[in-house]
């Protein structure tokens, strides 16, 4: 049976004051009234019935998970007790799925993402299922056809065509410089690699015994005892040893059998604040605004973020993210958008716990 | 016998978005927990009791006035149906003081600027008291020493010597050059037009009713009926019908006789963002910092104002005023800062009267 697991663990530091401890960036609601989790659920949603679609996140957000998301099976959220990255999540995800069903295919989601439109999106995600469920020991990676040569995304290059829009992975690479990037983009046989898989739960779990044996058998181990009252306690004791290494970094790239299923969407990786651009667009002189209230005078190439209605004004200033939340507001060249987090370290420091 | 009046009126729409229609700069606490026209009266009052001290601002504020100086009798707060600029102000306080005591000798004083030492200010204003004492028909005018070449304010050219620290004056100017205000801190004889200022009753009434005749018989004939019924009804009546213009202009540059008083005090007038520098002065990054929560990170000559405790953190820019309410921040270049009446306007336009 079809399954989804929607990855929602991390944070999202750079996208403070917004993001919090407590209130991470796939709950934020900046664009359509709908956090980006929601609108990863709705995507999924219109492939699966909620029962079989999961959700992993850290325990401590698991009932935000549960608020934002009232359809999901609440057995269906599973609660990380720490972050380890995403070779920990895919393998917990795959064998407490396997557990229960052994044949489970899994689509892997990001809740980070925005994604446009819906519908090529289901239409790709189905043949990645497919591809999965047609080439049992593949693991299938959904590589995003790139509109312009972006730097700030790991490249996948394609290899032999296997089917209508399926090809062999020839290479995973690492975030190009911009020479190479325009190369890429020039090539047309590159994509970016959207962190978003599709797979037969044995095969990445024989793939994760193969690369991080340590990994697999925790996970395979938490599975068996999971329906049992030594399950999460096992979970606790094992998880936090477990390493820390993405799904990419620990398997994707060293894999024998990886394919591609190309998805032409407008996809944008919400990591950081410029990014906003990409989805919201800019007006005719460069500024974007996700912000109930704002008024610029010769103000340039400014993002302007808010969730709740206070008025943002600005006069003469170039480059800048403005986000505004109710106890702190962030002002910061666009350029230097990547220093937020020494600079939330740096307000822990002075002001305590309270900005985290 | 002497009295001083402090003038109170205007909103300064340019200290936006702390400054609003009721809460106008003159209550604004920024810099020592006291508001601008707090520290005017308290220090007036190292030299008169409060019995002879008023002030006259717009009717709207005067129940603002009264709370904030609880020491005042509620009598000496006169206020303006309209604003009609300094001249009006100043007559009708003369007109009013002189109805009551023909003897009346008048010190006024703003309520928008820092002067320190309090001591050398009492000095400087005792010894312009006796200029106008001793000088029965003179107009007095407290000059500041200027320390910098400041095109910002209007300047008074000093004459012949009268007395010790007091001076004829040859002439008025307006805002200069920045050439030309390095040659009048050069030539030495230039003070800054303070907008202070001492003077009989009878001597400033005179010389109304020679430049400015309808506004003096105006305000003479409110005085006239102030302790009636009919007096509130004739000022609501004459006063919006007076000339808008400054006692600079209508008197000051016209009279025959006029003294300067020399003030060597830091003075600082708070009429923009900016100027908050030369009152806080800036740290080794030229940052300056009203505000309880800052943190910058590679920032440079940042003005940061706050009322409340709300986190301002800024990363990598350059010259900006940053100021802080609960309902809106400007963020604005600090060579823009002048832009904030549009821009106030244009939030008008957009948003209504909300923000005024």
């Amino acid at each position: 049976m079809r399954h989804a697991v929607i990855m929602a663990g991390g944070a999202g530091v750079r996208l403070w004051p917004l993001s919090r401890k407590n209130h991470p960036k796939q709950l934020l609601k900046l664009f359509s009234g709908k956090s980006l989790l929601r609108e990863s659920f709705e995507r999924v949603s219109a492939l699966l019935p909620p029962e079989q679609i999961h959700v992993i996140t850290s325990r401590g957000h698991a009932p935000f998970v549960a608020e934002e998301l009232p359809e999901l099976p609440a057995e269906n959220i599973i609660g990380e007790p720490v972050g380890r990255d995403t070779a920990a999540a895919v393998g917990l995800a795959a064998a407490l799925l396997h557990h229960r069903d052994p044949d489970a295919v899994i689509g892997m989601f990001t809740a980070d993402h925005m994604i446009t439109p819906t519908e090529r999106f289901c239409d790709t995600v189905n043949t990645a299922y497919e591809a999965a469920e047609n080439h049992a020991d593949s693991l299938v990676t959904m590589g995003i056809r790139p509109n312009r040569p972006d730097t700030n995304y790991g490249y996948v290059r394609r290899g032999e065509r296997i089917g209508d829009g399926i090809f062999a992975v020839k290479k995973f690479t690492e975030k190009p410089s911009v020479t190479t990037a325009m190369k890429y983009l020039a090539a047309g046989e590159y994509y970016w690699n959207s962190g978003m898989f599709a797979w037969r739960a044995s095969a990445i779990l024989a793939e994760l015994k193969k690369h991080l044996p340590p990994t697999h058998d925790a996970v395979v181990e938490v599975a068996s005892q999971w329906g049992t009252q030594a399950g999460p306690a096992r979970l606790e004791e094992l998880y936090p040893r477990l390493m820390k290494i993405s799904i990419d970094f620990a398997v994707m790239e060293r894999a024998a059998k990886v394919l591609v299923v190309e998805m032409d969407c407008h996809w944008v990786d919400v990591g950081a604040w410029p990014a906003i651009e990409a989805i919201i667009g800019a007006d005719e002189h460069g500024n974007v605004g996700a912000a109930p209230k704002v008024m610029h005078l010769g103000s340039r190439g400014c993002v302007v973020v808010s969730e709740v209605e206070h008025l943002i004004a600005t006069i003469g200033v170039d480059d800048l993210v403005i986000v505004h939340s109710p106890d702190a507001t962030l002002i910061c060249k666009r350029r230097d958008a990547a220093g937020i987090k020494e600079l939330v370290t740096n307000i822990q420091e002075e002001y305590g716990d309270e900005y985290q």
